[in-house]
């Protein structure tokens, strides 16, 4: 019995029935509700694959205009969550401030018993309202500047921009901003959904379940690899260093962060595709290509020496930077981004629960 | 491919191989690092445990005297701890205000890049002397009460004991207080160790492993059973109304909380066992035996209706509550004790490393 079907980081096995998201690795398609995320990404926002992960179908004009209204009268983050911010030492991870910010908001709910799907998609609104501001202020806080507050004239994704940069971004930015939420929104059963459905799996409440998950995704081995290869970047001055230095990486045997995903690798992760698209647009703007040259030059080397493809953390990042965004936000961005899709998995897994309980195999002293 | 493997909560999957602890469910016995936790809470401290689980073998008489030691010397919380605690909504969840400070806790850390070995060791001593204060005190502060100071001139457990009830525990109080900490200490994997081990391997560090573990354990399916359990118990004044109340649950197929687990039930959870000997023994010195005659009825009626046993929390509950232990300190207790297996989780996670990402059974819209 023990030995049977041991998977190290339960590689290939199924751990979850869903109706929210697959991937499809023959056809190499990102699947969402029954559609293709590539394909949202070129005619939709944001906001409507957000609606479309809670609510199952994509949203009219109307329903759509209807659920941004209610994500900006939850922009507002309650005064003690930033007093808490002020309190943390001024070295603290974004990351681990941002959770600390989301742990707290238990408190604040009211109804905090009630896991009915009712409550847990008002609690998801409420949340991805409330997650532009946790996230920037978080950030904010921390550098010892003051607390920014949401424009509600402005979109969803503009304004989140611009309570990053302090400037309201061009038509362009915003675009590339949006898709850049939308492509990771979502994305099967990753480290950190898991985490998040399997707290939720105890009957444990939605913020508890994220909270788990930030506390997944800040690992450099999941979302903190789109810092890491800014970091990199920003390590060289041209695309000829930037393949210097990964050969030379390559050759200390070092984990090189950005390439390859255990689940569909045998070309390009397609999202990194379409950020790579938007570099090229955004370097356009400026009529400085470095980025865009070291980015290509170390994909081309990687595929040469490894075999290895660009995931969407090594077009993602260089995108943030053209966009202006400080290098610690990237990670947080991009949980606020996952936050629509982990808070439909939490109301799937509270709807029809079994509680996570693997067995292990003991490999530890005789008795 | 799809369908394979596919076991709902992961039931009898084996997730992780591990030297730490084992249910055997054969033998009916509690492995912790090949010794039995029966046989060593009859002869063994809390201490004794959690430094056989960070280390791998019991500790000497000098080892222990300098663990204990070690662990008062970090009794001492951040006041910024206490600053956030105070912040927090009165009406918080015990559960979340502990989860947010231990999230907080790793704005403190120095080397919080660290994952060697010897770095978390050291942060698995920092926390297992923080726990009782940051436990308390969140529960303390919650009350508006003021939060209490350790006593070092007390044992480990005497001192847990006495910032609970404001009262020096007698010798009695204090060995059964102490074995009820000891048999909480591990158990194989749970959810919340589950949760932990999952978080951790992203190379996520230790205060997310165990933010995340808090909050699983919060869930009702896992540590908050025992609060239900006591609320069940005071709801009715003897053995006989306690059956009626019992019965009526059953009639209405409502889950009744304390009894069965997934693992090994053919007979009483042997921890269950011990506590109810220890809820024996407090009866004995009160004189007032009707918290055990309504266990004890219900302990009957349970196996004759449903063949269903007491598991722990069934007999915990009642000895918490002889104890003077408020209600909702029962479950930030049980995650107290077993910080120090979530630790050597961790720490066995981070050396032999596999993050893990497994996969979905997609039942969702065609595509």
């Amino acid at each position: 019995m023990q030995t049977i079907n041991y998977k190290p980081g339960l590689e290939g096995v199924i751990a979850v029935e869903t109706a929210i998201s697959f991937l499809d690795s023959e056809k190499e398609k990102i699947v969402i509700r029954g559609q293709d995320l590539i394909e949202l990404s070129k005619q939709k926002s944001y906001l409507d694959v957000a609606y479309l992960l809670l609510e199952g179908n994509l949203p009219s004009p109307v329903e759509k205009a209807a659920f941004e209204q209610q994500l900006k009268e939850n922009y507002d983050v309650p005064k003690e969550v930033i007093d808490v911010l002020k309190i943390l030492p001024k070295k603290t991870h974004p990351m681990d401030a941002q959770r600390t910010a989301i742990s707290m908001l238990g408190g604040f709910d009211e109804q905090i018993d009630d896991r009915s799907v009712a409550a847990n998609k008002k609690r998801a609104i409420e949340l991805l309202g409330k997650l532009p501001s946790i996230t920037v202020n978080s950030y904010r806080v921390l550098q010892n500047q003051d607390p920014i507050q949401p424009r509600a004239d402005l979109s969803y994704s503009a304004n989140f921009l611009y309570m990053i940069t302090g400037k309201v971004p061009t038509a362009i930015e915003e675009e590339i901003f949006d898709r850049l939420l939308l492509l990771y929104i979502e994305h099967e059963m990753p480290n950190s959904t898991f985490s998040a459905r399997v707290i939720a799996s105890t009957q444990s409440d939605i913020y508890g379940a994220l909270t788990g998950a930030v506390a997944s995704l800040k690992g450099n081995l999941h979302g903190g690899a789109n810092e890491a290869v800014m970091y990199m970047l920003n390590d060289v001055n041209n695309a000829q260093s930037f393949v210097n230095l990964l050969k030379d990486k390559l050759n200390k045997k070092e984990k090189i962060m950005g390439f390859g995903h255990r689940v569909y690798m045998k070309k390009m992760d397609p999202r990194a595709l379409i950020m790579k698209e938007a570099l090229h647009q955004l370097c356009q703007q400026t009529g400085d290509y470095s980025l865009y040259e070291k980015c290509e030059a170390g994909e081309k080397l990687m595929e040469q020496e490894k075999g290895l493809f660009p995931n969407l953390d090594y077009y993602a990042a260089p995108v943030y930077w053209m966009l202006g965004i400080p290098i610690p936000l990237y990670t947080p961005i991009f949980f606020s981004s996952r936050t629509a899709g982990l808070c439909a998995h939490v109301i799937e897994q509270h709807e029809h629960n079994r509680i996570f309980r693997p067995r292990v195999k003991y490999i530890g002293k005789p008795y």
